[in-house]
């Protein structure tokens, strides 16, 4: 039994003066949906497509000299994976990701285009928590998890920073409810954090809620049994982690489920509107606010999360609706 | 006959401050190829998709009070239809766009959205360059040219101004060649305006290359009798104007064509790699570099000149390759 520490506010603006130091903030777009100016974080245009170098370098630059020559293992269907890729690459850590046997295409191989090593697994059969424990028990290395870390928390919040900082300039005012795609949590929870006055809205696929789920319960419930497939890999996460769900409970977040239509049109609307590629998880957000599951309001802020999609879905996708 | 002024590097530095006191800059991308760092200009994120605004900021901001009283009027498949659209929007001038009736629905939808008046004809019969003169004749409106202008050349050029700083702060150095996607030319000399010490390489699809013919030729000649057809819907230009080749031909420009598999794949790339739709027209500058027409060098700067895509087509495209 670990005890954790609280992801802190303090922690996210650490995290934001780290990343501001190595990357460009994330372009902020406007558009107007029925008549209100709403503004769209575009995480897909990150180095690695998606927001998830941002808590992996938080987290990496913690670690000392020591921990940093015995290398981090993670797990990860494939954003978390090429965050933590991309961050180790550039600071010459070893990086060793499990990854299920069925990920994108596009994730394994820009993950191993960044150096990293992959071990494979059945996500039907075997548990990536206990393969990746064994892995880092081994090696003595750093188990980087994907979202149950205040690091990755706070690092992944450095989002909602930047965006409060771009809205202002774009004459669109602080952000007043953040609508926000989520899996574990861990972006949800860190931009709760930074932006201390937001309502925040987290969006799931339907039939793995289990955060719309929680929050309504006031206590952690896992998805069901027999979750129904989805095409956003990136949220496919079985059950929320105390840190996130502590964080958005006390802000009494609310949680949408949205259908794999309202996201595919979603992402229509982004290639259409913004030129952006963002793949399925990364348009629940925008998908809940198109199928007018929440309503678009001044100060509204939509995280785009990310865009490495598989080229062929992806391809079906735009040649529909 | 009307004498025009001839563009010039301080007209496309007044341009650049107009333009920077409205929008930001598109952001730059950098990703390395065949081991170089190369710079990505990415104009498919200006708010209309393309960079066609800049001209037409330049131009419409620039009118009298009479001539804004009497509104405007241009011919264009779609991107430059939708940049002065989206000017005269802003500048409350009413605007007027004659386009092919078999123009990409997206574009004319998106000229729409932002209150102009479309005329349509037929490309293959009737001469927009008539119907538009006749038109703006009998309202007494001011014809847009969408490059055979000096105003739009410089307004275009402000790619350039702002590419250069950014890649600047970016550690990539000043730029020393520019390749970029040429349909009448008028982004590509703005640029060679802007960046005085850039070699500059403009790149069109195959049986279209007539600025690279005429460049080769140091003589204006226009595209054959039977073009091929072409996915590169902007680029259809059947003749050069002096303004944009005087410009180019002074300064050595070279001239490229790419097919249209070279430019499907830069699609793809730029989907997978960048996270950025880019349509077939504004994707011929990366299709030069990645079918190897051009080597990549330090300092090269791509540009990225548009993504308003025909969803169906583009669809087709990435799900090919």
């Amino acid at each position: 039994m670990t005890f954790l520490r609280q992801p802190t506010r303090a922690g996210v603006r650490d995290a934001a003066a780290k990343l501001a130091a190595i990357l460009p903030p994330t372009p902020l777009f406007s558009r107007e949906i029925n008549g209100v100016e709403i503004a769209f974080k575009s995480e897909p245009l990150q180095p690695m497509g998606a927001f998830k170098l941002r808590g992996a370098w938080h987290r990496l630059t913690a670690l000392s000299d020591e921990a940093r020559r015995k290398g981090v293992v993670a797990f990860s269907s494939g954003n978390h994976a090429q965050g933590i890729a991309w961050a180790a690459k550039r600071l010459g850590i070893a990086a060793t990701i499990v990854m299920p046997a069925d990920a994108p295409r596009a994730k394994v191989e820009g993950t191993l285009a960044l150096g990293a090593e992959i071990v494979a697994y059945d996500r039907a059969t075997e548990s990536r928590e206990t393969i990746a424990a064994r892995l880092a028990e081994a090696r003595g290395a750093t188990l980087v998890p994907s979202f149950d870390d205040p690091w990755i928390i706070e690092g992944q919040g450095s989002a909602g920073v930047e965006a409060a900082a771009q809205m202002e300039a774009a004459g669109l005012g602080a952000p007043a409810h953040v609508v926000v795609p989520c899996g574990g949590g861990g972006l949800a929870a860190g931009i709760a954090l930074a932006l201390k006055d937001a309502a925040i809205t987290v969006v799931e696929p339907e039939g793995w809620d289990d955060m719309r789920r929680s929050l309504e319960a006031s206590w952690i419930l896992p998805v069901g049994d027999s979750p129904p497939p989805t095409a956003c890999d990136a949220l496919q996460t079985k059950q929320v982690s105390p840190l996130t769900f502590d964080v958005l409970s006390r802000r009494d977040a609310r949680g949408v489920a949205v259908s794999e239509a309202e996201t595919a049109t979603a992402q229509r609307w982004a290639a259409e509107q913004l030129r952006l590629v963002v793949e399925p998880g990364g348009a629940v957000a925008l998908a809940a606010l198109l199928a007018g599951k929440v309503a678009p309001e001044p100060g509204m802020l939509v995280i785009l999360s990310g865009g490495n999609v598989d080229r062929a879905a992806y391809a079906r996708v735009l040649a529909g609706g």
